[in-house]
């Protein structure tokens, strides 16, 4: 089996460009045509910014609970605001960055971010990014005629690990897990419990080329993956903090029934 | 950019065997010849088996720990036995692992696995997986006469996502961490503190062919990836619990000063 990727240049995207348009231009220019089964990876940041999901600095007022958080975290009070209005739930806060459940995410600082937006302005998550993801598909599928799958993909952290790695904020048309129960193993026994994570695995992959500073690479088109194309919205990705076995053992630690 | 991943499908690979022998014979035979760059990426599980760490579990006796902790998961006591030798810390139990600390690593079971290892077997992490991994590497460097590096695979677990992902338990021959600090990013300002994980990234990548059942393709062949090729072994890829945005302020909790 042979996955290839390939990152597509593209010009800085401004708020309300529409991102379908940017992505097929960027295809053409770099003269790779699509292919039915073939997922469009796309930076978060572009998504967010051509949707308008970016918050002035300057229009926020921190509320005493920021104010204390910050001094805490020593990020800007009116961040520390954004990240709080964004978030579902605060975990925990350390140095640079809140801990946050978004969604069924945990995620540093709710996916709000400074870095590679506008001065003086703070880039967010979309809305719902899996509705997000389906309508950059439709867009896609409608524009080229090939069945494609679409991927948002951010930088996320790793326990104890230096620096960041990708991670899947969004998707459509696609199976994001493949489950491996009843299927057998080397060995021929059967399997009991294992699921693939394909979505992170794709948005990881596609991370190693879109980079962290200014490589300007906010596709990157993955060839060749074993997922099973839908024409729908993602099921199945996540499971309850008491059933996950990385933080469910630091979160109920001490509280087992949780 | 263009990145190929190239999965090598290899018959089982036994204990004792050499495993550069066995991947230089599958490279062969799919007619995959090395290019100075490329990164081997290859299963923990093949480098567990050819290195004889794997353990019957008939030969382990549990301590009244390992019972305890047998009624809490739900795991076999000798399985858990092996796991409290293998890991420095435990750090939670739920239903079906234990999450432990092992090395720098913050991992499940502490890398010990029943799946795909032979009947009343358990397969466990190699001791010192990066000089393992450097080992491998000068054996393929010198079969070949290409500069290439390796990276052992595991599934690793994310936060509350249903279903494994890649995750590197050792490398040699690359810089497994890229620092952007002093870099600029899209907008021009000065990055402060962003490194890129490209390790994970890769190990994610080549998990994506890998699979969790028997697909038999224990080889990936990375090539294009954007790293920096060195002729030693990989630093700079951890940091302490107390310094980690994720799982920092959920292990420290209550205790900031931790």
């Amino acid at each position: 089996m042979r996955v290839e990727l390939i990152a597509l240049r593209s010009r800085p995207i401004g708020r309300g460009e529409d991102l379908v348009e940017a992505f097929v231009s960027a295809a053409r220019e770099a003269g790779v045509p699509l292919l039915d089964g073939d997922i469009v990876a796309i930076s978060v940041k572009v998504v967010s910014t051509s949707m308008g999901a970016v918050r002035r600095l300057s229009d926020v007022s921190p509320s005493s609970a920021a104010a204390s958080l910050s001094a805490e975290t020593s990020l800007d009070p009116r961040f520390v605001e954004l990240i709080l209005r964004e978030s579902d739930a605060v975990l925990g806060a350390c140095r640079g960055s809140l801990l946050t459940l978004k969604g069924s995410q945990l995620v540093p600082n709710a996916g709000a971010d400074l870095k590679n937006s506008l001065e003086g302005f703070a880039s967010l998550w979309p809305r719902d990014p899996d509705l997000v993801a389906w309508r950059i598909m439709m867009g896609i599928r409608g524009a080229t005629g090939r069945r494609v799958g679409v991927l948002i993909v951010d930088s996320g952290l790793r326990p104890l690990r230096r620096g960041t790695s990708g991670v899947a904020v969004g998707s459509a048309g696609f199976n994001p897990v493949r489950s491996y129960v009843g299927l057998r193993d080397l060995y021929g026994r059967v399997i009991t419990m294992t699921s693939h994570n394909l979505e992170d695995d794709l948005a990881s992959a596609a991370h190693l080329l879109m980079g962290e500073g200014a490589e300007g690479t906010p596709f990157v088109v993955i060839r060749g993956a074993p997922v099973e194309i839908t024409d729908g919205l993602p099921a199945g990705r996540s499971i309850t903090p008491s059933r996950c076995f990385l933080v469910g053992p630091l979160i109920f630690r001490g509280d087992p029934g949780g």
